[in-house]
């Protein structure tokens, strides 16, 4: 990973939030892991990133993260960098986390802020700088307001930019006045990583500068979000418009099966079962569709899967 | 306005929303008025909004906003559509303000949530149904949930655009998911009209298949955002670049003075008195800023308006 | 009304925040109001306030309002203080209302933040003194940060206090450190009236030092509020129990039919309607309950009220 | 410990959510846990809660966690009861802490929410009695909106009491009407132990009906909130208004210095180490006041601690 590492190239691209495949009993589904990250390579994606929301990273024992870490950036290798989430309320567990990744060798490490106690922009900027002087890998800042309970300003970012190991900042906010403030106040800094979660508003950041998406349907058609990007970077509009209409179907359909806050998650794993991805089994304290919603989306999968396999990506 | 309102072509382009000029007292200031309508005309403009947020309506006296919309509608003629807000919270006076815009030649009406009561989608489809079945003029809804307190679902604005007197809407979410999600919603019914307010999202979205931006910079500016928005059509990104630049130092710079949630409202209206555009008087709650703010905020816009000069828009 | 007005005697007890009685059209139910003033003086409330959250001011027109302030206040007379809520996003239009208020012979008015434009303390201030400063009836501050999306904290309270015309303030926050930290403020300024909305919770505040609440069950049945609140003066915990729990019943019980957020509101007003009181009619976009929700809250109503014959209050 | 966790006695009174010593390292400062635990005993309180919020559990490593309960557990040994926060993101992690708690000799374990994803109340409530089934420990919830994002709303508190090891609830909304609706629903169960976190409100729900109070600043003062505690429960008025005022001062004053949104915390620990019971070290993300804070601290201090002695609790 040397090279990786030292690289002046910033990512850029597809990086996939992998879905930790597990079993019923909540313990790891190794050989589910292992056939995912092929899927995902094959598929394109630029990189892969670990542990993060759509990882369930928050519902796993420590145990299970290590395991998950070590086996990913094993069989990973050199194909593409892996990011590996260690977002923590605890800066000691971040840390030891962060050395553990180093030691497995991942490409850099990716950090909402402390997600219990409500905190300021100061005493936020003190905990990533604490945190960031504490570890040996790039980190990313990832920005999840609805989860962790505040917004990583842009001014606090800027002040964090200075450091040298924090490289790049991930958006899952959707706010897209947000996303173009960072863009412009980075403007002059090009190396630095402006990614954004929410697959439905890739394309138009990536039409802006921005560096590409760290999209969760990425788990399931790896090949139609490489697809979107790559349009998006080449202006070819006409692809363009074909993968993001794929993109919100999927938006649409696979996320929205119950009235849960969790429907994302679920439909989004639920469907991977369906490709032999892994199973349907979730950390706590998410627990399975019932039957009916499986059938559910079931039904609207194999139109969206049919409908993909006309797009010949 | 016959051939307006009939017309089968929609809304698009820059619609600023107007900002109100007063008097220190609160009374209209009718001879800015006047020289604000010119001024946005001469700019290119393809629209005016008046008596939305950034025009203060809720700060204004009916009598105020009665006046407005008569001295508007009769000033502007046919050169643009006039767009009205009639945003409250008794559906009788919306209906009333409608029917006096009806009346004075307006091309539209344009209306968020009823905004005390906390209400569910159901009770804001019966709200809107039965304001539609009871005015004369075409609507716009408005979703602006950091003011309402609750988002217009997708849903909602499928089943809305039913009726024929629901043309559009005008999101202020700044949320990218929900944009992209309505124009995949509304992707076969092309002349449902889908703007942004955020004027840092207009010409991504635009990018992306909607129709113009509700931009309240383009008071100051109305050239600079004409130009970005014909940009986006046109894809140039050249000049995109170059205007969105333009547009991201107007945010960070004009809108950011003083750490008021007013200060987007304060930055535009004062920087529109530097230009004899208006007093900096606000209706209430709103007051002006101190003298040092006003200086403040003079320099920075000296530097943005000499900028604005280099780029012979 | 004078010997009130100047009297320096602070208001307490139970002020019920008046349902106004509509007519299916939308109309004021005069005849409904009749019954309903002389409903609540008979049960011993110690003022009625009209124009209240619970009273839908929102939803009414100005015509309507001033048809309940001229109403109410000549049939109530000298007999209780009648307060009118003059809330508004326009102070032009507050005022007027309050000096309408005035000449109908109102004895205070009661003022919520302007509630759709997000503001500070500072600006509040500057509101609610310039509100102040325009009127002559006494003021009651309206604390209600779910429908006004801010609260007026305690520091603007203490220097609102300063002004003559502010007399109290009503909380309908039901956050008990608020209330407790306003209550301890106030501890050497006897005559500043400190009120609760929410009645599962005015026991409690009358025990500590509070002055009674503006309950909206009082609009049905009075007597058990005036009970609660006698009671709890009284420092009399046997009486109090017993009458609280009926409160909860309500509370648990006419409050909660169906999953609206309006569920309050609905089923206060229908509950009313079954004594006869007025028609289960809503201002927009509140809309009447369902046949078989009518019939689940009717099952409830008739358990409750035959209970409260028990009590004999 | 066998007699109390079998004991059909409820918990009741002040239940300090114990402060964590740390040097400035980050690590336990043992020597202060022990005058702490000592200074709480011999101030009277009912029990000791380690590993809650203003524990600030969520800063510390597991090690430094499993090393407070060891400590804490010996050292109380039975001269009160020892609840133990165990609250995490993880259902395995939690799990694994009960566990160590009650080897350790703890009475009872306390669970907020997992606070991470956003969840439904039926999520909840599988991943609550999906807890209890697997710890050994009787387990109190814990309701603490501002920081989990969700309430444990009623209706799943009275679902999950029917686990035999749920045996009651920490409130720390403040919700007044919340709290009242609890006393309610479990008026006929009078076992099931219902307190409040919040020291402003806690005389007042004694005086309604609840158990006591998990009072952060009798941390510091224990003597004070265990006499208020007494006199709600006695009904007497005259010491309750004394010492609720003195309640209200240490909110008002030593919880308030700074803007910070932890000014509670840092204004706790600070004049807790004025008092020589620990440093003022604090787990990341929180830092030290600053010399000026610290002293203006210090002079509030000062005020307060002299007024205590006047009273000789």
């Amino acid at each position: 990973m040397t090279l990786l590492t030292t690289s002046k190239e910033p990512l850029r691209g597809i990086v996939p939030p992998m879905i930790t495949p597990l079993h019923a009993d909540g313990s790891l589904d190794s050989a589910s892991v292992e056939k995912l990250i092929e899927h995902l390579i094959a598929g394109g994606v630029h990189g892969i990133f670990i542990l993060g929301t759509t990882g369930e990273f928050s519902g796993l024992s420590y145990q299970t993260r290590r395991d998950l870490i070590t086996q990913t950036c094993s069989q990973v290798g050199d194909r593409v960098p892996v990011l590996v989430g260690v977002t923590d309320v605890s800066i000691e567990e971040s840390i030891a986390l962060a050395e553990f990744s180093a030691n497995a060798g991942a490409y850099a490490v990716v950090v909402a802020p402390p997600f219990y106690n409500n905190i300021d922009q100061k005493e936020l900027t003190h905990f990533y700088l604490q945190l960031a002087d504490a570890i040996s890998l790039p980190m990313f800042l990832y920005n999840m307001p609805s989860h962790t309970k505040l917004v990583i300003e842009v001014d606090t970012v800027i002040e964090l930019s200075a450091h040298e190991r924090i490289i790049g900042l991930k958006d899952s906010s959707a706010h897209a006045v947000y996303f173009q403030s960072l863009c412009h106040a980075f403007r002059n800094q090009p190396n630095f990583v402006l990614m954004v979660g929410p697959e439905e508003m890739m394309a138009e950041t990536v039409l802006m500068g921005g560096f590409g998406g760290v999209c969760g349907g990425a788990n399931l058609f790896p090949e139609l979000y490489v697809a979107l990007y790559v349009a998006a970077e080449n202006k070819d509009f006409e692809t363009m418009k074909v993968c993001q209409g794929a993109v919100m179907e999927i938006s649409r359909n696979i996320y929205q099966v119950g009235q849960y806050k969790s429907s994302y998650m679920k439909g989004l794993k639920t469907s991977m079962s369906f490709l032999g991805l892994c199973e349907a089994q979730f950390a706590s304290p998410l627990y399975p569709f019932s039957d009916s919603e499986v059938e559910e989306l079931r039904s609207r999968f194999e139109v969206i899967a049919a409908d993909l396999t006309q797009l010949s990506l």
